[in-house]
């Protein structure tokens, strides 16, 4: 992921983040001369009057108009919670949700996560708007092919300039769903576009923190309300996405126009959509992978005296640990997730609980576990041979890890995932049937029905936890 | 204005926004094979399983609490309307009204209009939260210390590359506004400002289009949500922006550092605000100045044989009109500027209204304007002499025309200009009202009172029009 950039960053910028925050949380009320003190009004009276001025003006009724559609307030389903919001604020929520776990969808060409921002904002939009399921696939379809197809175009250099890609490209994906949903003319969705075009969010920098999943939100929030704002008459420019001082070229040096336009309605992005198997580092997951078919061919635990492990350098020097002591130095241990795979056959957000991390049974095994260096082993394959208490001697190689392009994840495994994840929230029998809503959704008439299925019914109160 | 750019911009870039809007528009509902129809579904249970996971995550919680808080939505006003909406709302709203005239003020060294994102969200917010007038006045010159400190740090570069630098800064500005009235600490503070550096807002394609006058209305949003979210515990990047993935080194490559930290807390930037006296092109505004003077100093139209200007040639190539047919065309028309000076002493909006631009007297006048070019004059100058009917001859000269840092509007004038783009809305006593309490704000033990005055009430109905 190392590349150059245009422009050398500059690693010994003074703290200027913090020296504002002290200057604006600490600075003496009225820590200033008479003349500041009446500039500071002349500003405000001014602004007061300019605003007066063009109050009825149709750039500012246009403007209400999408406002005005977010109320009353209570429209759109927080998925896995009881509280209703707006849609906006629904898109906003379910696009933070989604990515807060970092387990979400992955185009690898790009490394946007598409679903966050195109989902978050269609689901919204269409289950307020009485949508139905058929209309809610076409425009996951088409929004996270405009993401990707404007990603591919500017990936590599606008990532390595520092945008977080899945937010920069995702406030255009979920512009052009909601325009979709809506059913706006080419006209207004260009338009809608090209509102979303003003809205690039995210950078890299924030990673690590909860800001991170704000941006597919964010991304989710500013494309509902772009095509909302284009519905009700707001105007954009008609190229702000190429134009020389549009989106594209301000945000990215390198702009392969190609890209988007090639094989366009013939090649879809979302074909090339992966999906994390595993709630850790992706360089441990061939290593679980590999464990969990060991268990699959019928190994047991107790069965086991021994797992002699080679993997890639690269594997023991990051995630080495082999006496993790919680849930989160467990995501960075192979050896935990080798146990996870053979205990559970798989390595969940559950299979990092503390509880289960500590457990006598998963101790025991994770010492179990001989890992070896083998640099003929590729970083994404792993190679595990389980030696039994009767001396028989399993072996697995896996080659590409399940959840690779490769080797996707099965229907039936991404249904395990998301059991993982949504049963502790709702119940497993809410849970079925919201698995059951999501695979029939394109016959669904409304999706309200799954939006509602996915929430949290306030009595019920939340299942665990 | 013109500079040289790191990278040459690509003015042959095909028409993609066109493209994708076309195609999201029209490509048929499930126009694609079952394995993308597939992967669709694959796509939506994976995002609504990832979802519903992480519902009761902090993060999530964090967010909804900043979104709960703008319900119910009867919060905030909408200067010179009767609706009255969330103060999130309100802060776009105010903000693009207060720059669709583009009559806003302009922090010249950076040409950022600072009042549009700060004092937009700051207004909403102490409305709302009850604020006092001291602490909107203490929010409304640090907050426009903080955008304008960054823009000096990244301008031209920055503004060269595409950035409507209003927007890009506005978030930040609105941010630390916002912090500030919700009295955050300086941890909180920096959180509130690291979440609005993930939300720069605004390219120069847009310039011409509704969506220049979103950008700021966006910031003030953008900023208000920002401090909400800190409030609520939300977390960003402590070094969010300065780090080499962090917002400015991301945006521009430019980053003179000393322009934040350098006598900050002395001198303060709103100093160097200044506020456009007429609405019109800012070539012609040495020439209205001129006529008005002659007007002050008692030349009326009827005296008037003819008025010789002398001014710099690119006065009469960009507004040489001398017979414009209406309110758009003179804004472009240097004749049609003096005309208004001398009638009328100034030039607002509504000298710009097509029935005046028609009037007999108005036409006649025009005619009376003989300009000539003299290149001994500046651009920012203008030499005016009114030849009178029984022979005098007064003359003026305007050196730096009203409005200029070196002369900058009076207080009446200020109040002139208010009342001009103010009266038609709210009408004459009511507009009063409000100057009197924009001067006095300071003193106000509630923010609440001004804004209030600054609404339409919904029986009086618009003054006119």
């Amino acid at each position: 992921m190392a590349r150059n950039t245009q422009v050398a960053a500059d690693h010994h910028a003074p703290p200027v983040t913090q020296t504002l925050a002290q200057f604006v949380a600490h600075h003496p009320s009225r820590g200033w001369s008479d003349a500041v003190e009446h500039e500071a009004h002349r500003t405000l009276m001014n602004w007061v009057g300019c605003a007066v001025g063009a109050a009825h003006h149709e750039t500012a009724t246009a403007a209400l108009g999408a406002v005005q559609a977010l109320q009353p307030a209570s429209q759109a389903t927080l998925l896995g919670r009881s509280e209703r919001v707006d849609m906006a604020s629904a898109a906003l929520i379910n696009g933070i949700s989604s990515h807060t776990f970092d387990f979400d969808d992955t185009h690898l060409k790009t490394i946007i996560h598409p679903a966050g921002p195109v989902a978050s904002a269609a689901l919204a939009l269409a289950e307020h708007a009485g949508g139905s399921g058929r209309a809610l696939i076409d425009a996951l379809v088409l929004g996270i092919d405009v993401s990707c197809r404007v990603g591919n175009a500017m990936y590599p250099d606008h990532y390595d300039r520092g945008w977080h890609i899945t937010g920069s490209t995702g406030s255009l994906g979920a512009a052009a769903a909601c325009a979709r949903l809506l059913k706006l003319d080419a006209g207004k969705t260009a338009m809608a576009l090209g509102i979303a075009a003003s809205q690039p969010i995210g950078v890299r920098e924030q990673f690590g923190t909860m800001t991170k999943p704000f941006h597919p939100g964010a991304a989710a929030r500013a494309g509902l309300m772009a095509a909302l704002m284009a519905q009700h008459g707001y105007s954009a420019s008609a190229k702000a996405l190429e134009a020389p001082r549009g989106m594209m070229q301000t945000i990215s040096t390198k702009n392969d126009w190609s890209e988007i336009t090639s094989q366009l309605g013939e090649r879809f992005e979302i074909s090339f959509n992966t999906y994390k198997p595993f709630a850790c580092g992706i360089v441990i997951h061939p290593s679980i992978d590999a464990c969990a078919r060991l268990r699959a061919q019928g190994v047991t635990p107790d069965q086991v005296e021994r797992i002699e492990l080679k993997v890639h350098s690269l594997v023991l020097e990051l995630t080495g640990n082999k006496e993790p002591a919680d849930g989160l130095q467990a995501k960075f241990s192979v050896f935990h997730g080798c146990a996870a795979g053979l205990t559970f056959g798989h390595a969940a957000e559950e299979q990092f609980d503390d509880a289960i991390v500590n457990r006598p049974d998963m101790v025991a095994l994770r010492r179990k576990v001989v890992a070896t260096v083998d640099q003929a082993i590729d970083e994404a394959s792993a190679d595990v041979t389980a030696v039994l208490a009767d001396g028989r001697r399993v072996h697995v190689f896996v080659e590409h890890a399940v959840g690779s392009l490769a080797n996707p994840m099965s229907d039936a495994q991404l249904e395990a995932k998301f059991r993982g994840m949504a049963d502790p929230v709702l119940g497993a029998a809410r849970c079925s049937a919201l698995i059951a809503a999501c695979w029939h959704v394109a016959a669904a008439a409304e999706v309200r029905t799954l939006a509602r299925q996915g929430a949290l019914s306030a009595e019920a109160g939340r299942h665990t936890g």
